[in-house]
């Protein structure tokens, strides 16, 4: 392990995370709330430690693959760690910290807190901004920044980012990290006008949009997006919910006005196919046995569907009331999850598009022997190796999935309320059913719960095989 | 297709039925029963159809792999439609007497009938022995009295043995059918004597063996083995369950005397393994929450994990009302199940094990770019196919538990119910939590979910890729 230039790395994101905070700081002085000292703390601690970090005397070796696992899976954890400060420092328990922290960063928006609007300003934006951040990759951001890194950066890039397939946006990785951000940013300030535009004040429109591009969930507002009662800001919430789970590449795509490419792709096509089926489908179980009218079960459905399929997070209705086979099939979509490429969770579309097809094939081969074609996905081939690593990747979530379940109905929780915290934090959603439905949050459980289910959080936002190599004690040799 | 071969296979199977039904038939007969007409008209039913089926003009073409499939799959099915003739004449709605027969043959034990002491004994032991007619395969019982079928009946016996390797335990086909059936009926045997040595009626052990050995679960009492109040009893179940969910061939080396090599198995020991640390963690959670005594508690757990691992789904206590994290444990050892090659069902833990070591492996992979290790199991290479075809077998797995959960969700069942049933039935348990618990049955589904759940139950045990085959339209010709 090259340690010397992971420490670097690491030392690069806190100061990073420094830089960061220094807004929320600036808005807790301008607001003269009670968190300027947690801020100005917590800047002072992230920045020295960051400054002694990166003045370590330099490497010369360049990243290995391990390396950028490793690095990647550290600088989330410290990230994790430091980024719980201000709310350590504000009052919260050190484990509430670190959970609300890590449900920001891996852009899940499970939360601890009962009462978001009650936080001082500078708190409700460092919140939002955590998801931000995360939604992207800090590390992605720092090869945007800084390429400096060299060849080796590719190996970080491949290790965050997620989905399958690596994409093949631009061939260098600085000028590839660049454009993602152009597309991310532009989004967010798109959305933060037409909220504005439709009547939601600038500080809601801004939080608001960090937490939709990033398919993040937080909100700064009690009731979340219900808040606001307006059908308008609705479905604008929607229509950015469900381009940001998109592959970025699609995105980026269809910037470059290559329209047909980006809509003919198989992972856009299911994608939204998966997406108006749900709505369909729960739309009809409102209408038939919920008694609903037919506009209000789809703008509900398709809400609830769209926050949930994309891993976002948000509530307009408490649908833990809706009807069971509803409610099955918001569990199905949030299993599936958003585009691989994309800042949503979940097994992504992709995968499931592969495994369906090397299901199909498997069946095929039953049939005719000797007969083995290899698996394509976007017209081009898919080597064996993805798909196996595609399939190990479906087990090892499956298998964290039950073990958190299990874990966490330790505390004498229901059934559905451990296998839906199992699964909106794996998937990085944020709302579960029955005791962690949309009008409850995870302030009651004990702490082993927390530790576990923010550990769970990191494996989905990272796609778990980074945080397994840690286990490989090879890992931690020189 | 090769048809007028399949149709003579169909023929077969039916004339067995047929034969199958007679000693219930004489059983009616005896107690004079009011199941008499039920047992004769099916009798002639199937015979007839048999005698018609094998008059067919016959086709010199040996077996092809998919016709054994196709024809393995057309069987069970033929097998479940005329098997719930009985029922039916005796007064069920032909839907029950289809759920309660697949139930039987797949060696489920899920039942409509609320009070099964209260049926006449000819329907009794009907129920029980379509259990262990289905536990070993009805088509192994083929092989090994009609080796006439050629060489190609080892496609016959692949399509329906459970478990990822095919065994290796003698060379021809009809000679391992006969060493298979040679221990089955030893075990059976072998049990009831234990049983009535115990206590039990000699009915009730008959019935109660033909149950635990094909690791079915039903019993002719509406308590199931809870009726008999004897420790020793629950012991000798406990033995014989645990015995029946073992690799078949371990049991063959057993009997020739090397016992080393079986024990030594790595299937053997994970089984073993699994067993033993989920009944620490069920007795540890029954005597930390439930504050009940040690010996109680690792009895009650002890039977409990045994009966839901191995599949059979007997029940001594409701477990139901047993804490959370209990239930877990036993939903996580249901969705495992027993070993290959065993009566049992579930994922299968030599599945599992291949699945772990396919995981470790891709970790290897991220760290040691270079280096890829064919995977062993047993000390032998497991090919690269046999790797993709578990991986795609629990992605369908888990696929198909979903969408059946999913539909009978449709029925207003809560989630619990709904994919405890889903599990119960695809793993071939019997018994599942909530509305469908150990003291409840499945009699109040409406038809939907019945044909559903039956269907599930035939996906579970041919391991679902031979039936879902049966949707390719090349199947089906010539």
């Amino acid at each position: 392990m090259n340690r010397r230039l992971i420490a670097r790395v690491v030392g690069l994101i806190l100061g990073i995370e420094a830089i960061c905070m220094a807004p929320s700081f600036i808005i807790a002085l301008c607001t003269d709330g009670p968190d300027v000292r947690a801020f100005a703390g917590s800047i002072a601690l992230c920045g020295g430690l960051s400054y002694f970090l990166i003045k370590l005397r330099q490497d010369s070796r360049r990243l290995q693959p391990r390396d950028g696992f490793v690095a990647v899976a550290l600088c989330w954890i410290v990230l994790s760690l430091f980024g719980a400060l201000p709310y350590y420092i504000y009052g919260f328990s050190y484990v509430d910290g670190v959970f609300e922290t890590v449900s920001g960063f891996t852009t899940t928006g499970a939360t601890i807190v009962a009462a978001p609007s009650a936080l001082p300003r500078g708190l409700q934006f460092w919140r939002a901004l955590t998801q931000w951040m995360g939604g992207m990759g800090v590390l992605v951001m720092v090869l945007a920044l800084l390429p400096s890194l060299g060849e080796g950066s590719v190996n970080l890039m491949k290790a965050e980012s997620p989905g399958p397939i690596s994409s093949k946006l631009r061939p260098k990785t600085s000028e590839t990290a660049k454009s993602l951000y152009f597309i991310y940013i532009a989004l967010t300030l798109a959305e933060t006008v037409c909220l504005c535009a439709s009547g939601m004040p600038l500080f809601d429109g801004l939080t608001t949009s960090f937490t939709t591009i990033s398919t993040g969930g937080f909100s700064v507002r009690d009731a979340s997006i219900a808040y606001y009662q307006s059908e308008l800001i609705n479905w604008i919430i929607v229509f950015f919910m469900f381009l940001s789970a998109v592959n970025f590449g699609a995105l980026f795509q269809m910037q470059r006005g290559e329209w047909k490419e980006a809509l003919r792709s198989e992972e856009f096509l299911t994608y939204t196919g998966i997406t108006v089926g749900a709505v369909a489908l729960v739309s009809a179980d409102l209408i038939l046995r919920a008694g609903k009218g037919v506009y209000e079960s789809v703008s509900q459905s398709a809400f609830q569907v769209v926050t949930l399929m994309t891993t976002t997070g948000y509530c307009t209705v408490d649908f833990d009331l809706w009807p069971h086979f509803a409610k099955a099939v918001l569990l199905l979509v949030m299993f599936v999850g958003g585009c691989a490429g994309s800042t949503a969770g979940g097994v992504k579309v992709s995968r499931v598009v592969i495994l369906f097809k090397g299901l199909k094939r498997e069946l095929r081969r039953i049939l005719h022997t000797r007969e083995v074609r290899p698996l394509t996905l976007e017209g081009a081939r898919v080597g064996e190796d993805t798909v196996t690593s595609v399939s190990v990747f479906f087990f090892a979530y499956v298998v964290i999935l039950c073990l958190c379940a299990a874990v966490v109905s330790l505390e004498g929780l229901d059934l559905t309320t451990s296998l839906s915290a199992a699964l909106t934090t794996i998937s990085n959603v944020g709302p579960g059913f029955s005791l962690i439905g949309p009008t409850c949050n995870f302030a009651f459980l004990n702490p082993l719960s927390k530790v576990v289910l923010s550990f769970t959080m990191l494996l989905g936002r990272l796609e778990i095989m980074p945080l397994l190599v840690l286990l490989f004690p090879s890992v931690w040799k020189k």
